[in-house]
Protein backbone atom coordinates (compact mmCIF):
# COMPACT_ATOMS: atom_id res chain seq x y z
CA UNK A 1 0.00 0.00 0.00
CA UNK A 2 0.78 3.19 -0.84
CA UNK A 3 -0.69 7.02 -0.48
CA UNK A 4 -2.94 7.27 -3.22
CA UNK A 5 -2.26 9.88 -5.91
CA UNK A 6 -5.53 11.60 -5.83
CA UNK A 7 -6.20 14.95 -8.40
CA UNK A 8 -7.01 18.48 -7.29
CA UNK A 9 -9.98 18.76 -4.75
CA UNK A 10 -12.48 18.54 -4.70
CA UNK A 11 -13.12 14.91 -4.41
CA UNK A 12 -14.77 12.74 -2.36
CA UNK A 13 -13.42 10.43 0.43
CA UNK A 14 -14.94 7.30 1.98
CA UNK A 15 -13.54 6.92 5.54
CA UNK A 16 -14.32 3.34 6.81
CA UNK A 17 -13.00 2.91 10.24
CA UNK A 18 -13.60 -0.78 11.29
CA UNK A 19 -12.59 -3.31 14.57
CA UNK A 20 -12.49 -6.82 13.07
CA UNK A 21 -13.00 -9.70 14.84
CA UNK A 22 -10.66 -12.84 15.42
CA UNK A 23 -10.20 -14.94 12.94
CA UNK A 24 -9.51 -14.75 8.65
CA UNK A 25 -12.69 -16.63 8.12
CA UNK A 26 -12.18 -15.65 4.46
CA UNK A 27 -12.04 -12.08 4.96
CA UNK A 28 -8.19 -11.49 3.46
CA UNK A 29 -9.14 -12.63 0.29
CA UNK A 30 -13.14 -10.96 -0.09
CA UNK A 31 -10.90 -7.71 0.53
CA UNK A 32 -8.15 -8.03 -1.83
CA UNK A 33 -11.27 -8.77 -4.28
CA UNK A 34 -13.61 -5.54 -3.44
CA UNK A 35 -10.34 -3.73 -3.79
CA UNK A 36 -9.72 -5.16 -7.30
CA UNK A 37 -13.36 -4.59 -7.94
CA UNK A 38 -13.82 -1.41 -6.85
CA UNK A 39 -10.14 -0.28 -8.64
CA UNK A 40 -12.55 -0.87 -11.80
CA UNK A 41 -15.73 1.39 -11.32
CA UNK A 42 -16.02 4.73 -12.33
CA UNK A 43 -14.90 7.87 -10.41
CA UNK A 44 -12.38 5.21 -8.43
CA UNK A 45 -9.41 7.45 -7.51
CA UNK A 46 -7.82 5.29 -5.06
CA UNK A 47 -7.74 3.65 -1.81
CA UNK A 48 -5.40 3.69 1.31
CA UNK A 49 -5.99 0.93 3.89
CA UNK A 50 -4.11 0.14 7.42
CA UNK A 51 -4.62 -2.15 9.71
CA UNK A 52 -2.78 -1.72 13.72
CA UNK A 53 -1.94 -4.77 15.14
CA UNK A 54 -4.94 -4.31 17.75
CA UNK A 55 -7.22 -4.76 15.25
CA UNK A 56 -8.40 -1.56 14.16
CA UNK A 57 -8.34 -0.61 10.68
CA UNK A 58 -8.82 2.63 8.51
CA UNK A 59 -9.66 2.38 5.09
CA UNK A 60 -10.36 5.63 2.62
CA UNK A 61 -11.18 5.19 -0.39
CA UNK A 62 -11.25 8.51 -3.14
CA UNK A 63 -13.99 9.00 -5.79
CA UNK A 64 -14.51 11.72 -8.57
CA UNK A 65 -18.28 12.40 -7.17
CA UNK A 66 -20.81 11.23 -4.73
CA UNK A 67 -22.88 9.73 -6.93
CA UNK A 68 -19.90 7.44 -7.55
CA UNK A 69 -19.19 6.11 -4.08
CA UNK A 70 -23.14 5.96 -3.77
CA UNK A 71 -23.29 3.50 -7.02
CA UNK A 72 -20.16 1.78 -5.76
CA UNK A 73 -21.91 1.25 -2.20
CA UNK A 74 -24.81 -0.21 -4.51
CA UNK A 75 -22.77 -3.29 -6.46
CA UNK A 76 -24.17 -6.43 -5.93
CA UNK A 77 -20.71 -8.07 -5.23
CA UNK A 78 -19.80 -5.39 -2.86
CA UNK A 79 -23.37 -5.54 -1.11
CA UNK A 80 -23.09 -9.23 -0.34
CA UNK A 81 -19.23 -8.08 0.80
CA UNK A 82 -20.93 -5.78 3.37
CA UNK A 83 -23.40 -8.68 4.89
CA UNK A 84 -20.73 -10.72 5.45
CA UNK A 85 -19.01 -8.23 6.98
CA UNK A 86 -21.87 -7.21 9.00
CA UNK A 87 -22.07 -11.22 9.79
CA UNK A 88 -18.62 -12.92 10.42
CA UNK A 89 -15.90 -9.54 10.27
CA UNK A 90 -16.83 -6.79 12.06
CA UNK A 91 -17.56 -5.74 15.41
CA UNK A 92 -18.28 -2.69 14.62
CA UNK A 93 -17.91 -0.35 11.72
CA UNK A 94 -18.28 3.36 10.76
CA UNK A 95 -18.25 5.13 7.12
CA UNK A 96 -17.95 8.70 6.80
CA UNK A 97 -18.35 10.32 3.53
CA UNK A 98 -16.45 13.57 3.11
CA UNK A 99 -15.96 16.52 0.51
CA UNK A 100 -12.14 16.74 0.00
CA UNK A 101 -11.52 20.42 0.04
CA UNK A 102 -7.87 21.07 0.44
CA UNK A 103 -5.03 18.94 0.81
CA UNK A 104 -1.19 19.01 0.90
CA UNK A 105 1.46 16.79 1.24
CA UNK A 106 5.06 15.69 1.73
CA UNK A 107 7.78 13.39 0.29
CA UNK A 108 11.49 13.34 1.23
CA UNK A 109 13.51 13.94 -1.74
CA UNK B 1 -7.79 2.65 19.84
CA UNK B 2 -11.58 2.25 18.98
CA UNK B 3 -14.00 4.13 17.01
CA UNK B 4 -14.76 7.71 17.53
CA UNK B 5 -17.92 9.23 18.84
CA UNK B 6 -18.53 11.94 16.14
CA UNK B 7 -21.73 14.00 16.39
CA UNK B 8 -24.47 14.27 13.64
CA UNK B 9 -23.04 15.19 10.46
CA UNK B 10 -21.80 17.93 9.49
CA UNK B 11 -18.01 17.90 10.60
CA UNK B 12 -14.25 18.18 9.39
CA UNK B 13 -12.35 15.03 9.08
CA UNK B 14 -8.66 15.73 8.61
CA UNK B 15 -7.04 12.26 7.04
CA UNK B 16 -3.45 12.09 7.41
CA UNK B 17 -1.46 9.42 5.60
CA UNK B 18 2.04 8.64 6.38
CA UNK B 19 5.02 6.30 5.21
CA UNK B 20 7.64 6.40 8.27
CA UNK B 21 10.99 5.98 7.58
CA UNK B 22 12.82 2.98 10.05
CA UNK B 23 13.35 3.22 13.41
CA UNK B 24 11.14 5.21 16.55
CA UNK B 25 13.91 8.65 17.09
CA UNK B 26 11.26 9.84 18.98
CA UNK B 27 8.41 9.63 17.37
CA UNK B 28 6.30 7.34 19.41
CA UNK B 29 6.62 9.73 22.65
CA UNK B 30 5.88 12.81 20.12
CA UNK B 31 2.78 11.08 19.17
CA UNK B 32 1.49 10.24 21.72
CA UNK B 33 2.12 13.95 23.33
CA UNK B 34 0.67 15.37 20.22
CA UNK B 35 -2.65 13.40 20.62
CA UNK B 36 -3.21 14.31 24.48
CA UNK B 37 -2.07 17.90 23.35
CA UNK B 38 -4.54 17.66 20.17
CA UNK B 39 -7.19 16.50 22.42
CA UNK B 40 -8.19 19.59 24.28
CA UNK B 41 -8.01 22.06 21.51
CA UNK B 42 -11.40 23.85 20.91
CA UNK B 43 -13.64 22.05 18.49
CA UNK B 44 -11.62 18.93 19.11
CA UNK B 45 -14.36 15.70 18.53
CA UNK B 46 -12.02 12.66 18.28
CA UNK B 47 -9.17 10.80 16.54
CA UNK B 48 -8.39 7.32 14.89
CA UNK B 49 -5.14 6.02 13.75
CA UNK B 50 -3.78 2.56 12.53
CA UNK B 51 -0.14 1.72 11.17
CA UNK B 52 0.23 -1.10 9.08
CA UNK B 53 3.34 -3.60 9.27
CA UNK B 54 4.49 -2.14 5.92
CA UNK B 55 4.70 1.08 7.36
CA UNK B 56 1.73 2.73 6.12
CA UNK B 57 -0.26 4.66 8.49
CA UNK B 58 -3.61 6.61 8.63
CA UNK B 59 -4.81 8.92 11.37
CA UNK B 60 -7.84 10.54 10.76
CA UNK B 61 -8.63 13.12 13.26
CA UNK B 62 -12.52 14.93 13.67
CA UNK B 63 -13.12 18.58 14.49
CA UNK B 64 -16.29 20.48 14.73
CA UNK B 65 -15.06 23.50 11.74
CA UNK B 66 -12.85 23.99 9.69
CA UNK B 67 -11.21 26.80 11.65
CA UNK B 68 -10.68 24.88 14.28
CA UNK B 69 -8.77 22.29 12.47
CA UNK B 70 -6.74 25.01 11.01
CA UNK B 71 -6.03 26.79 14.50
CA UNK B 72 -4.72 22.92 15.88
CA UNK B 73 -2.41 22.81 12.48
CA UNK B 74 -1.02 26.03 13.83
CA UNK B 75 -0.18 25.68 17.42
CA UNK B 76 3.38 26.26 18.32
CA UNK B 77 4.13 22.84 19.77
CA UNK B 78 2.69 21.32 16.71
CA UNK B 79 4.14 23.03 14.32
CA UNK B 80 7.34 21.47 16.12
CA UNK B 81 6.10 18.20 15.71
CA UNK B 82 5.48 18.77 11.89
CA UNK B 83 8.58 20.14 11.27
CA UNK B 84 10.48 16.68 13.03
CA UNK B 85 7.74 14.94 11.06
CA UNK B 86 9.65 16.16 7.89
CA UNK B 87 13.09 16.33 8.83
CA UNK B 88 12.92 12.42 10.88
CA UNK B 89 9.94 10.56 10.90
CA UNK B 90 8.12 10.73 7.51
CA UNK B 91 8.96 9.67 4.43
CA UNK B 92 6.36 11.09 2.84
CA UNK B 93 2.69 12.32 3.74
CA UNK B 94 -0.22 13.68 2.70
CA UNK B 95 -2.81 15.72 4.28
CA UNK B 96 -6.50 16.35 3.27
CA UNK B 97 -8.78 18.60 4.62
CA UNK B 98 -12.45 17.21 4.41
CA UNK B 99 -16.25 17.93 5.59
CA UNK B 100 -18.23 15.05 6.80
CA UNK B 101 -21.19 14.90 5.58
CA UNK B 102 -23.00 11.78 6.36
CA UNK B 103 -22.03 8.77 8.12
CA UNK B 104 -23.51 5.04 9.31
CA UNK B 105 -22.37 2.32 11.35
CA UNK B 106 -22.71 -1.11 12.66
CA UNK B 107 -22.13 -2.30 16.09
CA UNK B 108 -22.44 -6.28 16.65
CA UNK B 109 -24.92 -6.71 19.78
Amino acid sequence: MTIAKTPKPPYVAVIFTTIRMPGDEGYEAMSAEMVALGSRQRGFLGIESARDADGLGITVSYWATLDDARAWKAVAEHRGAQALGRERWYRAYKTRIATVERDYGFERP
